[in-house]
């Protein structure tokens, strides 16, 4: 029996980017996709307590089973895991992302919230994202790395606890020089709430700012990124910072 | 002059946790609150990117500032930070949550949220949740181990990108034992979405499940609040599983 593979992400079940690993999975496997049923960008790994939630099938296309669900991606994954997959899926995939994913700002990901979500079940995860936003951003350049990184994964297990974030440079193919694993970038985004004043003269604030990268390591997201390569990222839900707790040892009482 | 000390949390503005650490903190500093208007639960570190935010200003009491805002716990502390603080906070904290934050669940927690955000932006920054739910828990015991804990992090700077994540078992003050460091407990919710039927007949889904923890460890936060301690975990916005690295290198191309 093929492979089953859910697949979610935070652009909503209408994007692109969702369709373009729908159709790149289906080649490895039979797809089931359980994607937010609007635009859940920002909203890392967030879950839905204080309401129901609701799941509208959107039908079938060859090997692809399509639903919408008016929850977060984390939501997504736990709906698809436990209501909606015919079988254990072999892998939970999130994306392709409209916009990069990279270094430690992934902590606002809805993308990688579907990714972490899958991770803390168990199961196989790899998040994917493309470095441009435009809405004619071209998804097939990125096409033959995703594949083999997925079928990388469907055949050597993933470590305990670990998922992968790819990024991919919205590059032509031949300029994409190859797939490097790395670490995040320690990275920021900086004035990110700007004050501005409606008509009525009432102040309101909108999320905006610029990315500063300070991190000058060469083995990090960011670098591989900027040279070219399609970077992976092994992360983890454990969010303990094991080298600190020496550190703080004073605390204790 | 004094330190200051700005405070957010997910349960809301109006909570007795977040009444109860402004208390504490203002014994060590000046405090400006600035928290969600509604219940964020479960909110992780979302940010809001597709509308507007507002800053309602709820008054002042002795050397407290109260704000509301109507974002996320993580968008507070952007706010706080960039707009409302009178000058640089030497500290940022979050709670006390009404239940607890502990185990690699932390990754759904509007609490931690606010903390990830402020140690991004280069902030010591804790957050503090206390063992349970009932809205007439008693947050008075663990006033001295928070007070002790604000005050070890303001004379011993943290490790770089470094935070604290902090729970309070709802004991007597006499059967709190002590401060532990620990790392985070490997567990997980299980049958998270329950599948219900409404008087109309139509199906939805409620965010429900057990709580599952199969790790022995006796150095896990888990372990150190079952046997009466605060527990005291540092944990890092770098997702990055370090060890994992070397063992997927197989990916490479």
């Amino acid at each position: 029996m093929k492979p089953l593979i859910l697949i979610t992400n935070d652009d909503g079940v209408q994007s692109r980017g969702l369709q373009s690993l729908a159709q790149i999975a289906s080649k490895v496997g039979d797809v089931v996709i359980m994607a937010p049923d609007h635009n859940a960008s920002g909203l890392s790994t967030s879950i839905t307590c204080t309401r129901p939630l609701h799941v509208m099938p959107m039908g079938h296309q060859g090997s692809i089973t399509t639903y919408a669900c008016d929850g977060t991606p984390a939501d997504c994954v736990k709906m698809g895991l436990e209501h909606f997959c015919p079988r254990r899926p072999s892998l939970v995939l999130s994306g392709i992302n409209f916009g990069s994913n990279s270094s430690i700002n992934i902590v606002y990901s809805g993308t990688m919230g579907g990714v972490i979500e899958a991770c803390l079940n168990g199961f196989p995860a790899i998040g994917f994202s493309l470095l441009s936003h435009k809405p004619d951003a071209d998804f097939k350049p990125g096409a033959s790395a995703i594949k083999h990184i997925i079928q990388q994964v469907l055949q050597h297990p993933l470590p305990d606890l670990t998922a992968l974030n790819v990024n991919i440079p919205h590059l032509p193919a031949e300029q994409i020089k190859g797939i490097k694993i790395c670490r995040q970038a320690k990275a920021a985004w900086r004035d990110s709430m700007e004050k501005r004043t409606d008509e009525q003269g009432n102040v309101y604030f909108a999320m905006t700012g610029r990315f500063e990268c300070l991190d000058q390591g060469t083995d990090t997201d960011e670098y591989a990124l900027s040279q070219g390569y399609v970077s992976v990222v092994p992360i983890s839900p454990d969010l303990t910072h094991h080298h600190s707790i020496e550190l703080i040892k004073h605390i204790e009482q």
